[in-house]
């Protein structure tokens, strides 16, 4: 939505081309400088920040939508996006009253009040997504109801609108479950990538340290990732060697971690 | 809903107390004799069978209501009940016209026809629960507008209602990757199990063939069961070990399982 009119055509005739009730919520890991980041935005005139979202049309299905809700905000297609979880507790959205408030802050922008029995006032559960995304690829679109985009860092995040912290704790989760059974560096770094930059993106997805020769060695052996015959040039003394994913060594590997278990 | 005021009532104030658009699909997981088996119900003159399912109140948090559906079925509370996927692809879900036609063959019962614009006929988008119950303990309570129950061997599954078979592959594939973080085990055997007990349950969850001695070893190697001093007597040379699970000894090794990966 770019124009007031687009705004306004979405707060009177929202309910007829969108199902109520259910919203999608994004929680978009980039990786940059050795540092897991969180897309968020701020609403027009709002304090807290959130996450991006949107909600399904009546006419699309539920993969159509979120893909569509990422395209619209990264503009980027073809992303690792997962659903992880159905957002349907927290006290926080069962409030009308609060969530009028809310709206009202946002819509004020375009001069609309948003009665209680409003459709945007309804109560929404949000169905979560996470998406991998290449942080130097993604160009934020300015939205006309968003003041501020930004990228935060995933360990110093602020407290968001209603229960998006939630979301992005459940995100983390399953991030960190799936780093065993996904090629998560896969699509959070770039396709030739140095050791430490692997190093520190494991590192500070499992909250926890590897010694840096031990990782090396383990996901060599285990033939998830391979060195290539080339070197990054990042000054005059180093030249760190490239590695690449072998994502067949990779399912190979996870595989075997599963069986090895029995 | 027992009678047929209940079900009259349902029809036409059903919107005023729930959420219109969502349900909740429960993939109620037991075992007996050996076998996985899953829980169905088979609607008043349908020919197929479906999951056991309800809606979401207004006034619920989505917890509640996935655990008072649950109640409602197997008349149990307690249950390890887990969310695992909102389904919301399915083309049988966005025709209006092939839900209109399924829920009048059930409502045909209480007498009155579903329009093509009444609530139960909008598009549902179903979210997905898993239950593991003690196939024993549950004592399914006979509902108004379903004609049978039955538990269903979970490698012989007829054709389903809407994309109910798909619900169950994905719920198989969850049990599947959850078995090494779960102790899915413990709580679909009884207290006190026997080794071919548990032998046959992984195998049947996991599709795959185990050597028994070697399971044994690595479970209590893991230090996932403990051995009791007691036997069942099942024959009169038959008398095998009764095994316990140690919950806090399943929790580390599922912790030195993810570890050992680095």
């Amino acid at each position: 939505m770019n124009t007031t009119e687009e705004v306004l055509d979405f707060v009177h005739h929202g309910h007829e081309r969108y199902l109520p009730h259910l919203s999608i919520d994004c929680v978009i890991f980039g990786y940059h400088e050795h540092q897991l980041k969180i897309l968020l935005i701020r609403h027009h005139q709002h304090d807290r920040w959130s996450l991006p979202g949107g909600y399904i049309g009546r006419h699309e299905t539920l993969t159509e939508a979120a893909n569509r809700i990422l395209a619209e905000k990264t503009q980027l297609s073809n992303l690792f996006l997962e659903q992880f979880y159905v957002f349907g507790d927290s006290p926080t959205r069962m409030n009308r009253i609060e969530t009028q408030q809310t709206h009202n802050t946002t819509y004020a922008k375009v001069g609309v009040t948003i009665g209680e029995n409003h459709w945007l006032s309804e109560r929404t559960l949000s169905i979560g997504y996470y998406a991998l995304v290449d942080y130097l690829n993604v160009v934020v679109k300015p939205e006309y109801l968003v003041d501020e985009y930004c990228w935060w860092d995933a360990s110093e995040l602020p407290e968001l609108e209603y229960d998006h912290n939630e979301i992005i704790s459940k995100a983390f989760l399953t991030l960190r479950a799936q780093i065993y059974q996904q090629p998560v560096g896969y699509n959070l770094l770039p396709k030739k990538f140095t050791l430490p930059e692997i190093h520190a993106l494991y590192e500070s997805i499992l909250d926890r340290q590897f010694d840096r020769r031990n990782f090396r060695k383990k996901l060599l052996a285990l033939g998830m990732i391979r060195q290539l015959p080339e070197q990054r040039k990042i000054g005059p003394h180093r030249s760190p060697f490239l590695y690449e994913f072998d994502l067949e060594g990779y399912r190979r590997a996870v595989e075997d971690l599963s069986v090895r278990a029995f």
